[in-house]
């Protein structure tokens, strides 16, 4: 069905085409050339809804999919991106201005039709208190058992453990496409004692990941979620691999002691493969997705208890759902930045490698009805996302074997350290800045960095001395470090800073070098939870029906995360949510 | 010296006095029939300074003390306070509407004169950022070695104890009366192993101590900081009392398993008592006191080490003191509706206990330069606030003895659980309050309770029925709650709710009650210390120079303080924070 033709706009419709032919819009051109409203509107009576694929069925109906759309002849081409096949009006809007949405993080050069026309007001401007207030009055117009909010990938795995356990469930997401914070994780996931780490002789004990997990949090960690952490880890990487996940290769992170990073064997980055991989067996076993749909409301009775929510749909309105159990898997605040400037105001001018969409949502909606949170001020800057951008330079790279220097070519800790203590370091150097430096050894081996190169964010040079030209760093100090660095990796013994794995020496040219800085990463603290991941009350007593997972819980990653817990987290403890509102749904 | 004759502010006195002359207040009035300016102002070249005594020695050359200025036939005698013998201008305002200032708390009908003169606005109404950053530029116009700022019981304490040390010592409070929070504490002191432990023939062990302020606090608590204040709290008691203070009652506060809280044996509340004793010892010792002197700002060199403050002073204006050393005392942030809202909106709109000083400066302070914070979001809730008042009724009116019910007059929790417990409690109750009901025989124990009296909170009646009727309580349900009650008192065993020590019964007319709900009482959170009073920075790692101590600080308390600890933490950590700067100050 090429073009739906139905009746029920027909009159507003008439009259918007009268008013819109003045307007250079993409509404405006299709009913003019495509026979009108109807060209994208195929409900009567209602101008669309949030269902995730609604729209772009229409789209594609003419235009085909993203596969189709793809354009060899371009550099940075957005149909062929890490947000997979998000909503076509991610971008492309029908009666405003059009706007390329990879820019809210990068700074793309690239054109988009209708980008003159007129702006409008985004719809998720403001929470609008006294609208909730109605839908709560109305009563729910539908009524389900698990309530999740939030599709990363804490969201879409508590989701996909309820449908499996039976409960009927509803996905909300905000945005118009799903991923949040999860499908920019560039690292991938630790666990303990899975094949992967047999296969390759690492020698692993759930007490060790533990240890590292507690030291890296400086022991503010919640030891009773950090073991559930470690020890169903290797189940979590099992199940994502059910799930269709490839998770063969193996690494180490800062902070840990063995190679316990489990991540695509592609060598592409663990986020965008993971998510697109739950996006569709979301799809697969029937989880219903909204997208455009923000939850603006927990809604308890008298005892207190959880009874839904109210949604905020960008077509459908404010409308209020029934549900026993909700989950909140909504991620952090590190792009907040009202929240950012009270809760840590040292950190407010920083840039932040996260999602738009991390907003804290889930930490408002909780302290709202009383829950409890842990270190709630906590936050974790990344020591390196790339200089004046929002792209955040794995820590894969190091961990492959990049070596730090400051401006002037010194090395200055160890690669490996915490994300915490690499920050502070960085931030006492010159001009609070560092460059990774590597060779083509680490550029053929970590795929990810051909994606950094891709974005025009490395210098390259044939000869050190040419690195260190291109990078205003002194010839002969960034000369010594790389020979001193070469013979540490040779020797197993890095005496100046004693980095634990020296995998990569730098001697294969060309070399290259990323300019990096600390930037807001991960949101420490959060909700309040238990073992079962139900939230607690100022009490400490759990909230009945309201669990949560993920970047908005705190107390997994004390006061600093290590790298690769993230998913592991969003995936351990985002299937126990799932379960247990699940189990709490179901219960007689 | 009645009336000190100056030159030097006598044109602009003049003219002031022509203006003045039409305005009916403190100085027109002064000025015309004392013989000018000089009736109050004694230092030529300047209006005042923010010395303690200053303004009050002028007063006093012609009112006569405090003591003079009683008046027996007034029912409420504002100059027979629990504030002490502070400042005259705190009420009477010299060129604008005087106040009285009992009334931030209370509601006392007393009369002031000139208080229908112009109001102005605070000298204190906001924090010119602009006018720091001048005094930072123009650099210290004084020197000394430990800057103490707050003036409640943990900066007395610290500043006598930099002081002892041999320390250079400015102590600084924004009000103009000094005891803060502190002069509201009604019960007493926790210590273990004190004399009049032994005297009672209590058995108690430092373990206990550290065990029951950890249950008390959920175990959020820091185990090193509780095991300091449990080690240290006989020590604190002993020092106390070197500074003049009786602490030779005992009695039981909610949460500990033996009698633990020392009070003044004279049975008169414990914060006024250590105050005015502590106000003494510190003008004794000669440590350097300036109120209506708010510090605005800490100082870091280039290397983050404290090298200062900036002092806003209500007469003095701003300037910079260098200081190697700074405590901060400023106690927590109950009185800071902004922060409340914030970081537990779901106390925000609760009545506060606290002192109108307790505004959070110092966590303001130390998050601006990057320090760390303990559970900075947890707020205790006090039990028993006087309903519609800001009065607190002292957890020891139930450890003496009273009883508590609901609004029909039922028990319903043990009267002696933690306070976030009860709490709770009574917020589950119908109309979200309580009565505590006592009779005669604690009327003459617990002194304080005449205070409740005098205040006019107390409903008395000669039977229980009566008070039933006074209280709208259903006659035979409290007539019963009182038989039973008595019964378990004389059988030692509360079959209800287990209530673990019952030193009175309901037997002696006349009988009272007074109505209570939850107010906001103690914020939990704040300052992360390490156990020499040093804060943390964002890496857990000392901040050179900087020390706190008290309820700005957290980690001591957990999520839930036991009544009788926060004047126990004022004392012992005030004292090693003291001693920690000094010996910081002095350090070659």
């Amino acid at each position: 069905m090429k073009f739906a033709l139905l009746s029920g706009l027909v009159i507003a419709c008439l009259a918007s085409i009268g008013n819109a032919s003045a307007a250079n819009d993409l509404a405006s051109f299709h009913s003019k050339n495509q026979g009108g409203c109807t060209a994208c509107h195929i409900t009567p009576g209602k101008v669309s809804d949030d269902s995730e694929t609604h729209i772009n069925q229409q789209c594609k109906s003419c235009h085909g999919g993203y596969e189709e759309l793809k354009d060899a002849k371009l550099e940075i081409d957005p149909h062929n991106s890490h947000l997979g096949d998000i909503n076509c009006t991610s971008c492309h809007k029908g009666h405003e201005q059009s706007k390329v949405y990879c820019n809210e993080c990068h700074s793309f050069d690239l054109k988009i039709p209708f980008n003159d026309a007129k702006k409008k007001a985004a719809w998720d401007a403001k929470w609008d208190q006294e609208k909730i207030q109605q839908a709560i009055a109305k009563g729910p117009v539908e009524t389900t058992e698990v309530v999740v909010v939030g599709a990363g990938s804490a969201g879409y795995n508590a989701a996909i453990a309820a449908k499996q356990a039976g409960a009927k469930v509803i996905l909300f997401e905000k945005a118009p496409f799903s991923g949040g914070n999860s499908m920019l994780a560039a690292g991938g996931m630790n666990a303990v004692g899975t094949p992967q780490q047999k296969a390759h002789h690492v020698e692993d004990k759930v007490q060790w990941f533990v240890e590292d997990t507690m030291k890296g949090g400086r022991y503010a960690n919640d030891p009773k979620l950090v073991d559930i952490l470690a020890q169903r880890s290797a189940e979590g990487v099992k199940w994502l691999e059910s799930l269709g996940v490839n998770m063969d290769d193996l690494k180490r992170s800062g902070g840990a002691r063995v190679d316990r990073t489990h991540r695509p064997a592609d060598g592409r980055s663990a986020g965008p493969t993971i998510i697109q991989t739950l996006r569709k067996a979301a799809a697969k076993f029937d989880v219903e997705t909204r997208l455009n749909s923000r939850v603006e409301k927990l809604v308890l009775n008298d005892d207190r208890q959880i009874v839904g929510v109210v949604v905020h749909a960008k077509y459908s309105g404010y409308y209020m759902v029934a549900a026993k159990s909700v989950v909140l898997t909504t991620g952090g605040y590190g792009y907040n930045k009202e929240m950012i400037a009270y809760y840590r105001p040292t950190f407010k001018d920083m840039t932040s490698s996260n999602n738009i969409t991390a907003t804290g949502d889930g930490i408002t909606l909780a302290k709202e009805i009383g829950a409890s949170m842990t270190d709630i001020d906590w936050i974790q800057a990344h020591p390196t996302v790339g200089m004046d951008s929002r792209i955040l330079i794995s820590e894969t790279v190091r961990g492959v074997g990049a070596i730090m220097v400051n401006a002037k070519g010194q090395r200055f800790i160890s690669e490996l350290t915490t994300r915490d203590r690499a920050s502070d370091a960085i931030l006492k150097q010159p001009g609070k800045f560092a460059w990774l430096v590597f060779d083509n050894q680490l550029y053929k081996k970590a795929k990810m960095v051909r994606g950094y190169d891709h974005l025009g964010m490395l210098k390259k040079a044939d000869t050190i001395d040419g690195l260190a030209k291109l990078t205003n760093m002194d010839t002969q100090l960034l000369q010594g470090t790389v020979t001193n660095y070469n013979q540490y990796q040779q020797s197993g013994d890095d005496k100046a800073f004693h980095r634990e794995d020296m995998p990569l020496n730098l001697t294969q040219p060309p070399y290259y070098a990323v300019k990096v800085a600390p930037g807001i990463h991960h949101t420490m603290g959060g909700v309040a939870i238990d073992t079962k991941a139900e939230v607690l009350d100022l009490q400490s007593w759990p909230i009945k029906g309201l669990f949560a997972a993920g970047e908005v819980t705190g107390g997994v990653h004390g006061y600093n995360r290590l790298g690769g817990n993230a998913i592991a987290d969003t995936v351990v403890f985002g299937k126990i949510a799932g379960e247990s509102a699940a189990a709490n749904a179901q219960q007689k």
